[in-house]
């Protein structure tokens, strides 16, 4: 096997697929990253079992093959090789020989037909999506993914297309994030569970363009196609909560405020809170503010905020670092809290009735 | 008392004065910060009684009086606060009130009378010295401190000023690092060892700038006066060695080579060693070139520099990162490095005779 890589090619592929590698393997095998030709085109694969992902590029093939490098010490040199060509050459016996004009690099790499292959996706009904768009769906729901072990399909998000929508839900045992949005109009219905991990890793390889991917659903794995690199991922198994029913339909309390105004006091009444237990903050409100207060052994803060009010005033507990990771999401400068009462979930809304985003939190309950 | 603080002068105050603050401090009262008023300027104080800064800034005050506050949720607090006007006010049992337009915040302070002083110099024969030229000096030295406690003396820097020559050495058990500028002509020879850690803080507060400082050198004590902040470090007491009886004055092979060049080859070679014992790396210096390889367990690594060589071939051994170390603190973009024999410290030094830098560095002794 011979190939001659672009220093700079290679390392932009091996950085995209060395995020399906995990940390802790105990197959030796999956430490490596696959090396193989494909006619006139070489693909870059690593995997993690769970999640797949393979690139190609254009690279001079001078003699077809195909090897397992060891993807810590091969990436850390191909960062460290100057730009321009490397010459890449793989014995029979896996040894590996990298070549530039001033250095010349051994290692051991290991037998390709040891590596697992990727699941193939038969790519029928892809959902078309633009990256920026998945991606900020991603980003403003992932947080809410469990992460507890025991019940697997809530560390995934429920991943939904119908007609023409496009929703992400994530739900713990305490909060709900859902991000909607639009694409092309599709005769069948499809809602599958996705990990967490996976997706978290498909919103750092796309890029914030409106370029569009192909997502392909399968029997057991989701395919992000992006052209020049493909993910795939395994899916969860298990049924996950008709979310819908658990968003309170009503409200007989609104509350009408700034986002960064919110952000800044619950921050800072959570730099209190945190001393003590559950990162504990109050809400008081009133009829044209709210009152956020935290106490720990360290001291109290007391915090104002200017709101607008629909109904009843309200005292509410909250984990305040739940209610940050949800302000954190959210793009427009003012909200809605919905609220029924103090041991019922606030409901986070856009102001102007969109139907983009709704965040759900239970509150604590506490002897106010 | 009682002061206003501009959120941003107290902020930018906490921050110089947190340097001194040890993470792991025995004594609690270490664990604040000092803030005392003193006629019409507010000092800010911290310490570990090894080192000790405190900073003046302009402030309203209302009532005199002095507190220790507690340093980390304080610092927090302050840094999360919008800009503008802090009231802060502490009553007779030492609780704060901080107050902006829409937060009130207590805390529990500390009896300021519990805090130690911070050792008063004497300001007498300073020696003055521009920021950017004192802040280099360390961070072209410091990297070679010792880091074994059981010999002190060494994990700080050897300071001296002898006529207009102002000098840094530090050394461990394989390397010194000595770096000379100018100063004022000074009738007394200063020859001091102060902290690594202290040197380094304070190359930290210090600017690039081409503003003076004052050092002031006391019985046991160094001061920093910048002054807006006065920075006070203990000296290490002990027998530093007489660093330039170790630089061989002769040699018998000198190297000139590219230094960018050299050092992304040892980079490269590392990464190879590191996966060994002591990151051995070995040079093979011959008529046009210089051959650097490694190798370990995962595979071996042969890099050619181009050289300009006065003398004999050699072939010589070192710890590549202690290496590298010296390389990243050199801003030339070409260097000598001066060998004797394979057992003798390599000497590195500007390539145009000047004397404002020298490194050394011992080789490794193998069987090669």
């Amino acid at each position: 096997m011979k190939i001659v890589f672009s220093q700079r090619k290679l390392l932009d592929s091996i950085n995209i697929v060395q995020r399906a590698i995990s940390p802790r393997t105990t197959l030796p095998i999956l430490e490596g990253i696959l090396i193989a030709t494909e006619k006139d085109v070489v693909k870059i694969v690593a995997t993690d079992l769970q999640l797949g992902i393979e690139t190609f590029i254009d690279a001079k093939i001078i003699e077809q093959g195909s090897v397992v490098v060891p993807s810590r010490i091969f990436s850390d040199i191909i960062r460290r090789l100057p730009e321009g060509d490397i010459e890449f050459t793989v014995d029979s016996g896996y040894k590996i020989e990298m070549k530039t004009f001033n250095s010349v690099i051994n290692l051991q790499g290991l037998d390709a037909r040891e590596y697992p292959e990727l699941e193939r996706i038969e790519e029928i009904n892809p959902i078309e999506i633009e990256e920026r768009i998945l991606k900020d769906m991603i980003n403003r729901t992932i947080f809410s993914v469990s992460v507890d072990e025991t019940r697997p399909v809530y560390t995934g998000a429920l991943f939904e297309q119908e007609e023409d929508n496009i929703t992400i839900a994530c739900l713990d045992g305490y909060r709900l994030a859902v991000r909607k949005d639009k694409t092309d109009m599709s005769a069948q219905r499809t809602e599958v569970v996705i990990p967490g991990k996976s997706l978290d890793e498909v919103s750092k390889i796309i890029g914030n363009t409106d370029k569009k991917l192909s997502i392909i659903i399968g029997e057991k794995h989701v395919l992000f196609d992006l052209g020049y690199t493909r993910i795939i991922s395994r899916l969860l198994e298990g049924d996950f909560l008709s979310y819908r029913q658990i968003i309170p339909q009503d409200y007989s309390i609104r509350v009408k405020v700034d986002t960064h105004l919110l952000q800044s006091s619950i921050e800072r009444a959570c730099l209190i809170a945190r001393e003590g237990e559950n990162n504990l903050i109050k809400f008081s409100i009133k009829e044209d503010k709210m009152v956020i207060t935290s106490n720990s052994e360290i001291g109290n803060i007391f915090e104002e905020v200017p709101i607008l009010l629909e109904g009843n005033e309200l005292d509410i507990a909250f984990n305040g670092r739940y209610f940050l990771d949800i302000l954190k999401a959210i793009e427009d400068d003012e909200i809605c809290l919905d609220f029924t009462t103090n041991i019922n979930p606030c409901v986070v809304r856009p102001l102007d009735g969109r139907e983009d985003y709704t965040y759900l939190l239970l509150p604590v309950r506490v002897f106010i």
